[in-house]
């Protein structure tokens, strides 16, 4: 048998393994998952020294390895990170349980009564980097829709990993529910991912986290749909019926309340007419956050000095720092197109008082969040209402923006007779 | 410039057609859309002689190419089948619009109001085998619900598809709706579904339609979502608590009111406390449809000289044909095992008056149907209400079941605000 043999039958058994555990949480009461997630939070609390020693090994060898400070700086571990993960497990206990819900319950003329219940995929494959984190967010998320998970986590992290499964091991033993529940792959070797993404016996959905480079190579593999986020590259329209005070603070929140985040403002759009107006004034708050300004020939001209020349890629640029392009155009329908064209379908704003233009805009954009004089920086999970998050889907299919539990969740039809056949 | 890459830029434009007229159609008032629909009806009668012909054409090489009888069958259209085509039409322009819907509208604790809208999900890609009926209904469903169409139909119907698709284009040039809303590819070459199902900047969803090695096919090399059907290999457990009336009703038509259907019983699960007296009973109905019985060894022994002995393969097989698999079980438990293990995940029932029974077997069995004391044949799109059916999902992705026009939508986000900005 050759290593790669080995591998394959070691992923899988992991497979069989959680398809075997999905069935047994599927059918497992609210009360029993959330003493599950109960007794994880102790058993975390208990092996916490052990967890942040096995994260040291890890930070050791990242170091050793000359790892880059950005990727050392998520893999840390320390006492205060430790606290959040324990907070967000009981976010996720406080969680309304998604799963036997149902609904549209109502009689057909043939007298049968239909309606639609919602129930587990089944078996989650989590793909993700460095942060150590993810390994218990992930597993909570997926236990608690009634889904078993896989996770593979970076190979930078392993030892933190493994650390943090032996505890949710423990508690659910303790609480008598299959250990597979929550597996973590413990080969650091690549091709792991690709029997993954690839078993689809086993694995109903791929859920990646992690760089643009990660996500699209995934995509392209997986043989099972995957709930992606690739980019965020939003916009903010400025309508030359916009009320200036709402524009320039949502134009100012948009972009600089932080940067590194999906739903930044990387482009604002402004109508010629209210340019002259809008744009200097706009231009002083930027200055004073030092945001750097990529200006279409318009703006140059408007903010001479004050900006530089954006190129054609800046229009498609997704910065995450304190960068911003500019365009100036004639209207609300180039606008749509520069969006729809330029854009991510991410989220995109419009600010403007007029109703049939805001209309308009929420109708022909093509972004998973469209917002009417409100900052790009609301389309998020915990924003939207759905709790934790289990990422944000720049897809079409099943899930589309920020995806809560639900998103680990599908319908079934359920019929209810008396004996009743079909004429 | 090879034959090839003519294809695959033949294939390209027909992506980037198709993208264009997607948006110009996102935006169609549902007015607009049911006027196209009812000249695309005009349009088809005006063009019925021409469609009759070219079919003619499409038989006789059939004919010639010694096409199997049930293909031929398939393929071919006449003057009643063309009233059923308009029938159908007529049926999809009184269908609910369900684009623009916008649903869960309500204020968050920041003062947003978050709701979300259905929207098309884009471009359609449909590949399908020889019945050129399926051209005319694709192309009105996927019109209703605002989204543009590739439709690359069997080389064998190919000059009846492209006569149906004149019509069409003559139809949507009078509404000045694209023309390339609709588009039939006109190559038989087979790389052109290679190019179809990879082309991920251009089409968003892809459904077949066809035999299994067709939909495995495409399943394994499609780049893009693929809403699929496989098979159905349906069940009915018959309770130790059922009513007999019930179960003889249901145990019969499930599988004797349509052989060749997906929803129809394979496999018929009896509990050995009932089994000596239903068994006797339903034997005799079937006898009546001649119906071919093979049995467990238990069976055997209880309809000795009725039933053949049924082997292992038995137990996955859909039949599609007058023949039934009969097992007899200890318990629920052990029937809904045989259903998880064996089935399909397509529609499966119980007949039972226990109430904690039916709960726990709705609550367990994993498919996209589920009944009680009901006949597995009313999985369907019509029964269920959805009016014309795009397919019959057998995933838990994104739809699953008969899914209806909402199956070829998304929703997004929308937030309107007053200025609002994050804190």
């Amino acid at each position: 048998m050759t290593a790669q043999d080995s591998i394959q039958h070691y992923m899988l058994q992991l497979g069989k393994n959680a398809r075997r555990a999905a069935q047994t949480l599927a059918c497992a009461t609210t009360n029993s998952k959330n003493q599950a997630l109960a007794e994880i939070h102790t058993q975390l609390k208990h092996h916490q020294a052990d967890i942040l020693a096995a994260n040291q090994i890890d930070m050791a060898q990242g170091q050793a390895k000359n790892l880059d400070a950005a990727l050392l700086d998520r893999l840390a571990l320390n006492e205060q990170r430790f606290q959040a993960m324990l907070d967000g497990l009981q976010d996720v206990i406080s969680l309304k349980d998604p799963i036997g819900e149902i609904t549209d319950m109502a009689y057909r003329p043939t007298g049968i009564q239909l309606g639609k219940m919602r129930v587990p995929l089944g078996v989650v494959g989590m793909i993700y980097e460095s942060r150590p984190n993810v390994t218990l967010e992930a597993a909570a998320l997926a236990l608690k829709s009634g889904n078993a998970i896989i996770l593979r986590g970076g190979s930078e992290a392993l030892h933190s990993n493994q650390a943090i499964a032996t505890a949710i091991h423990q508690a659910l033993k303790n609480v008598a529910l299959p250990t597979e529940s929550v597996q973590v792959v413990n080969t650091p070797d690549r091709s792991a991912v690709g029997y993954l993404i690839s078993m689809v016996d086993y694995v109903d959905v791929i859920v990646p986290r992690g760089g643009k480079g990660l996500i699209e190579r995934i995509t392209k593999e997986a043989k099972i749909p995957v709930i992606k986020h690739l980019d965020g590259n939003c916009h903010v329209y400025i309508d030359n019926e916009a009320n200036i005070d709402k524009a320039l603070a949502i134009a100012l929140n948009a972009k600089t309340h932080r940067y590194g985040v999906c739903n930044a403002m990387e482009t604002l759009l402004v109508n010629a007419e209210i340019a002259e107006r809008f744009l200097p004034q706009i231009a002083v708050l930027y200055a004073e956050k030092q945001v750097e300004l990529r200006g279409c020939p318009i703006t140059q001209n408007i903010l001479a000095g004050h900006v530089i020349a954006a190129t054609e890629e800046d229009w498609s640029t997704e910065y995450l720092a304190p960068i911003l392009a500019i365009k100036v155009l004639p209207d609300m329908d180039e606008a749509i197109q520069h969006i729809n064209h330029y854009g991510s379908h991410h989220s995109d704003a419009i600010v403007t008082e007029n109703f049939s233009k805001a209309r308009q805009f929420l109708a022909r954009v093509d972004s998973s969040s469209v917002m009417i004089n409100a900052s790009t920086r609301f389309a998020d999970g915990f924003e939207y209402g759905l709790g934790a998050e289990i990422g944000i889907s720049t897809d079409k299919i099943h899930a589309r923006g920020p995806v809560g539990l639900e998103g680990l969740t599908s319908q079934k039809w359920v019929v209810f007779g008396d004996g009743h056949i079909r004429q």
